[in-house]
């Protein structure tokens, strides 16, 4: 009902208690870096403390690569048996903006459904879908030897939302470098310094070190802190008015946009103009 | 200064005489399908005829793929001795809703410069960078084979947005059922047929048609045809206004949406509603 906004989904959302139980984990980097295997390596650890685990998987790639969806559910079939995880791959259906508000009601649903722990993987392709895990209370950049120099990390938006930097593929040639490149780039931050971890998902390296910083956020969160809880749902609500807000454009503009453009194509207005009118 | 936004550049923009002399021919498509290259094979025949042509290449992904800029440039260096073939580069500079304001006031640039062909190219990934072919008067979307089957493609949103569709790579295994799937999705469109052309932009193949179709929508636009004008035009209001409610958004919410969010994880009011109420 949620992702496809049908009727009664707004009711639905509105009668569940205030989000805030689960802690969101967000996950992020450029396609190919390993994203997926590694979210499955983090599940095992929170189910064997007994905690519950969501996993919201969204792709706006996947219509083009062709079964990224199916593909995610099979490197996670290792959970698929297990009633304490709950894997949910979501598609770009039309703008990503809309993604974004399904992203954000889909897990206010497994807030209330209560799961523990929430990991949402998002491909960081453009800012658009690198700003979908600003829900989140703490996020992953998963980065790998071989994209290219700090300057392109910088450039893609990638060093501005990571809590942790995450270097996959350790046994994978050029990943010391990486990393170096990636700590020079943390170390010129001024406001915060997040670690910058190296890991093989695939060989299991470097993950306890990974999951103990993730731990000392999520405990931080399960003490209340409150600036972590505001994050959050001050991310849901800018995600959520975003897409509202494109949505609205959309209704009005039809005619009126037309009219608009007909003064521009007469030379009576500028494109900015006519566009600033359009808003008004 | 228009594409960082500098001072003066909204001046710059509203001294230009209005937009309509440059036919706009966006190309767009999933990322490898050969879109730069393609690209490149179009410039020559227009160069003969005596045309200037202009080429802004979008690509979102450029930072992270590292090089893809410097890629572009390279493959179309047959041009770097033309004073007639401008061609500019644009990375994605954060949200890719500044990229299509930013791409739709250098188009209107380059049309005042007199360019007699723009050609557009982003890369089809995800709805808000396939939205900024809407400036164009005709729009290609180039394909290959081994991209999935037709509702893969009709999944990414890129079967709404084609004037003319381009199997590339005809060369390669695949390409005559990737051929029969793109039709069969043209055939059950209502409202519209547009063309599905086999060809290689490697070997040349199927080009002069590829050609002759665009062509057709050139020389219609040439002979003034408003409907095609009012629709770029319309492009371009519609790209620009989305961005500046995005930039109006980000300028408001800061305060305000910390206050919300608080409301929220009071449980005094949802998401949904501190998000409606922030646009209030």
């Amino acid at each position: 009902m949620v992702e496809n906004q049908r009727q009664g989904a707004s009711q639905l959302l509105r009668s569940l208690k205030p989000p805030g139980h689960a802690f969101i984990l967000g996950v992020t980097g450029p396609p190919g870096t390993g994203k997926s295997t590694l979210v499955d390596r983090l599940i095992e650890p929170y189910r064997k403390r007994g905690l519950t685990v969501g996993v919201i998987a969204v792709d706006p790639t996947s219509p083009i690569t062709g079964g990224a969806l199916l593909g995610d559910r099979i490197r996670m079939a290792s959970h698929a048996g297990d009633g304490g995880v709950y894997i949910r791959s979501m598609a770009s259906r039309g703008w990503s903006g809309g993604l974004s508000r399904a992203t954000s009601q889909v897990i206010q649903l497994m807030d209330a459904a209560g799961f523990d722990v929430i990991l949402l993987e998002t491909v960081g392709i453009g800012q658009s879908d690198i700003e979908v895990v600003s829900v989140s209370h703490a996020v992953l950049v998963v980065l790998m030897p071989g994209l290219g120099d700090d300057v392109q990390v910088s450039k893609a938006g990638l060093m501005e939302v990571g809590d942790v930097y995450v270097v996959n593929k350790a046994d994978v040639e050029g990943s010391d470098s990486m990393v170096v490149s990636i700590l020079g780039v943390v170390r010129s931050m001024k406001t915060r310094s997040p670690p910058v971890i190296k890991v093989s998902a695939l060989t299991g390296e470097g993950l306890e070190k990974l999951g103990a910083a993730i731990e000392d956020v999520r405990l931080k969160f399960e003490r209340g802190d409150l600036g972590l809880r505001l994050r959050s749902i001050k991310g849901m609500i800018l995600e959520t008015a975003k897409w509202n807000m494109m949505e609205r454009l959309g209704l009005v503009s039809g005619e009126k946009a037309d009219k608009l453009a007909q003064l521009v194509v007469g030379g009576k207005l500028t494109v900015d103009d006519a566009a600033a009118r359009l808003l008004r």
